[in-house]
């Protein structure tokens, strides 16, 4: 009989690190796929990742909507309520063998203890990282919950097996969010690319270069978010003879200070034909758009992960990843344009970094597949 | 300015624990308690604590209903849920400086996270224990949340640190529910007891010797309390000379199937006039009970906490504590009622056992509430 | 294409009313039936009506917890939203051509909001109906949601019609909880009837006269239910020489003040062999239970319906359905024991009163799906 | 002793019809204001009118978040749901002697039955009202739990009746939105007025001449409000030398769809600089905006209400208020641009209508306030 693998895609990015390991557990003959999406996955405003993932041929089981409005801490920490009660119905209703979870987001929390309380096995990705903000705590404390940790780094499973986990329970396949690098064909261009999604901004020629930035709000220093995002934003404008592509943040507390400065960014800024601003893209899109920045500017961990394996020169601003682990490809600044620009200036110099498999060689989803398919899973 | 400490009660175990804490916190200059009541503390058929709470002198700032009916482990998850959901909009109005919760269950959960997303500093106790059961995972997965700790015993708080806490974060000033058995008159009367409490049984003369029955659901064993509740009625049936007082279990999954249990032995033993069925005490009133048994019998924590340290010889059934850290006084035995006669019977020929401080000497609740008025309180 | 008729079964009274309709649906070769079971259907404590569900052969799409523990007015408010949340995801996921919603408890309301605010069509059992408390405002409320209305009786359509319900939208079949007297034999054996649900009380000789009680709380006098209960239990032991057949009460709020009362009553009068209690009833025994019963007390509305039809004696105590249309065999009494009693005397002086087809003539389930099959479905 | 009174803000518009009963009640010796405020109110995008209401000298008792996002149908009803579950908390901690609920939109319903299960005496302001959506059946539905009705209007109150309230129960003072027109300065000037909130758009000069448009989401005809509002965007289009005030939608099912047209038409029309974007006023501004219109476009129930009262010209725009009492001040378009600009011209053509007092005189708040502190409060 095959194990039913239940995973819960409640997020873009999300959706972007466990694609490549849904579709070897669809494919492995000893495993059965059950998908449940939520929160903002299936909301306009964050662009519907939802239909990118029916595109990708998966069936979702179960679509709940679970995000409460505000994107401020309560908000965040309701949702996080809301998502518990509706998806413990649903895994009562699914009876999954195992669920699948990932990272450190509130919706990861909410997966992690409806199952937790249900004594289904739960697995989970991304363990052991540390960033040096609230995410660090949410991560811990799931890993403290998880019957089984696929970790992306030899440094994280270290941390794991420290705060006292069974050696034999936690694995080090690398970080299934790799396998799209090594699977896709990440060049670009501007016949299969969207230039201009949702009519905001100036067309992209995605075969010129451009600067990408990607700026969450930091929750521990909530309602600061505006100044920050500013200083990033300013920086990018003294580039002006290069492309901006700017993305939209994740829905987390404070993101709506993040948005607002874009949006006032944008408005003052109407004619300056060099910035175009985008909600979305599709995991392969996405890789794209990094793989071929002359530089990356923000606070997006894909930066540190995806960005040192292909050796994208990355420019991280703040404190949200200021301790994780990265490679050569990064540097750091503080909320500050100037400083921004200057880093920015530097690494556009440097150029292409060589590549860094730290966070895996791109084979993970496959063999974690594999490894549910063989573990003789039991709660711990 | 005054420090605002809210503290989360939210079931009658949990103010047992903490009701010295309240008061030194009441008491002090420079704090000022916040009190929200919620869960099975409002229910009758949990003996509504919240009157208890009040006839104490503590005046609720809020009273929340979030117990999903049910007692399995869909609904204790989706309570979690509803907890989370509530106890937000709570905070967002008191506005505390920090919150305190207690132990591992689901109540204690809902509370971590909604003050940890509400980047509220988190002060938990009792964290770093082992009990060998799901519990575990909850605690830890709090400890993880939790800005301070405030731990029982000496090993607990190596513990926590192993897991990766600063040791400037963790104190040991051992567990509050010990201040109740050096602060109060501890000695029993019928006089000053209630002998039958809801109309349930023959009324117990206290001053006569008694065994005290306290078992509750183990959740990952979920499916077997009503088998594993009657082997220990069982046993107590074999003492026919004996008073037996038998308390309710708390409302965890599973806790229908041992309240089943219970309720069918009652009605088919009806005619023995030696057992009483108890649904809740006064915390006071349970440390006399506890104090004055001749055994005690089941799987409660406070038989290996306040146990030890009054020295009450004790039998635990079942894994519930098998690993817990525990004193001289206890003895284990497994679900079969003949062996656990027989370890009655042995607990009863030793007698009283020697003070064990190892859970603290009863002045903790003082000690953390000074510990909290000096401490610069910042998120880790 | 066949219609997809969604049924939300979310008490065990709930589903002795819509039993015939749903394996009328389910055998329609137009119709397909989608179920959804809640509340307390699912509850232990109120005797899992989804059990029985499923040994009569359906089999739930949905399985969903949404009572709020407390039995009182707030929790009452509380599940009905809960109940909105959740049948809300349902009903998105399944889809349903139209919702059938039957009477005026708190899970009808959940059912008809949810419906209603999806655009999803919303059939209506049971409206205008009046019967002197707050259900009738739920009740009223329902009909102004709902598109559909098919009424038990020929008054109550002229209710709906009078409160600004278009007549084509109305219809009158008679209730459905009265095909279940015409198709099945109704006579009473010890052979094939439980005797002793839940090993509490006496078992009964159903071959021997008994009284019927069922008291439900009436949630307008909410704080009165103890004092209530006690008086019709006082009644019935004056007839020390017949048994009497005791049923626990819905789960409104009040329910605990009810169920405290005839817990008590159980404990002071152990010895009197003529008691015995019962949970929960298949649709098909309690239809035998009320048939063969010397009298019926209590305030059910199953007394002024199907005891009607039947032409059983029923004594109705207090104000629950003082207002409600009922045919002879229904007298009235207050709150007062020696007045219930004197009543009671009466009505089994006079014993069985001929049929009254009032509520219908047992063939509705067949014809509101026939009307469901042909009606061209759509929103008001 | 004082009766206290709870009124429920859960929108902008909401504030806006209560804002004067607001003061009335505070003002009033004989009643205490309870004030809470929830849903949109606390939204950014939507405004924040919790802001406006505080800086307006009102201090709120509780803030509650219980918007799910997603501006559909599903997350529409799960948002009643949410407000149900936390309002009853907050009702169960208030303890008014009556709740106020205004209106038929998904929050009046959450604070109708949170209320109506508490049995807290609801008071219904603007019931009776037809708009020929489904906004009927809620706002009917309402009328059936509430126990006493403030109508704005005498054919209104007739309507109540006929539904089968109690005449004595049914109070016609008209709306209280009309009090802002009587009791402050409508005339407008740049110096006073916002002329470009949140920077979006083109500053307003608000002494020359503009066309007012506000179109809400029809929630009936859900997924066809983007090529709605886009029919009215061009109509306006067409009057190139005059200035459009365009504002946003409420957060209904639906709105998102609308919304999106605006930004589409924005980012398109960019050059335009006649269009200026709004996203909330405060009760004055808006009652300014509207009374200096040239004319006023969509499908605001304002146009016929304080319109009316102020005789501002105005086009409706499809069925959403097609069967609602109207004055003479209005005239109906379908979605077709042509029609609409058509209609737009014929109005301004005609200018300003004489006043029409249908909605009250503008004493209301006063009145019903002085209603409510002399009724004897009962539940119907």
């Amino acid at each position: 009989m095959t194990k039913k693998i239940c995973i819960v895609v409640a997020s873009r990015a999300n959706y972007g690190r466990v694609k490549y390991l849904m579709k070897a557990i669809k494919a492995h003959p000893d495993l059965s796929l059950q998908i449940i999406v939520g929160a903002s996955t299936l909301l306009e405003r964050f662009g519907k990742a939802v239909e990118v993932i029916k595109q990708d041929g998966f069936k979702p089981d179960r679509s709940i909507h679970y995000v409460i409005e505000g994107e401020n801490l309560v908000t965040q920490a309701k949702s996080t309520g809301m998502g518990i009660v509706e998806l413990s119905t649903a895994f009562q209703d699914l009876e999954p063998d195992m669920v699948v979870t990932v990272a450190d987001r509130f919706e990861t929390m909410a997966t992690a203890i409806a199952a937790s309380y249900l004594n289904i096995p739960l697995i989970h990705l991304q363990g052991g990282e540390i960033s040096g903000n609230i995410d660090d705590r949410v991560r811990h404390a799931i890993t403290k919950l998880a019957d089984y940790h696929f970790v992306a780094t030899r440094l994280s499973r270290e941390r794991v097996i420290s705060m006292g986990e069974s050696p034999e329970r936690v694995y080090n396949f690398g970080c299934p969010a790799m396998d799209i690098l090594t699977n896709e064909n990440l060049s670009i261009s501007n016949d299969t690319m969207p230039t201009t999604p949702r009519g905001v901004g100036k067309p992209v020629n995605w075969e010129r270069p451009y600067i990408l930035m990607l700026q969450h709000p930091v929750t521990t220093s909530y309602g600061q978010g505006f100044a920050q995002i500013n200083e990033t934003l300013e920086a990018l404008k003294s580039f002006s003879n290069l492309q901006k592509v700017v993305l939209w943040p994740n829905p987390d507390a404070g993101s709506d200070e993040i948005s607002k400065g874009i949006r006032q960014f944008r408005e003052k800024n109407s004619k300056d034909i060099n910035f175009s601003f985008f909600i979305n893209f599709s995991p392969e899109n996405y890789a794209r758009v990094l793989n071929n920045a002359a530089c990356a500017v923000g606070n997006s961990s894909s930066f540190l992960r995806e960005g040192a394996f292909l050796g994208v020169p990355a420019v991280i601003v703040g404190d949200r990843q200021r301790n994780r682990e990265h490679g050569l490809n990064i540097c750091f600044a503080d909320y500050d344009a100037a400083c921004i620009a200057k880093k920015i200036q530097e690494q556009m110099t440097i150029g292409r970094y060589p590549q860094d498999h730290t966070f895996g060689n791109g084979q993970a989803g496959q063999q974690i597949a594999d490894a549910l398919a063989v573990i003789d899973i039991k709660l711990k």
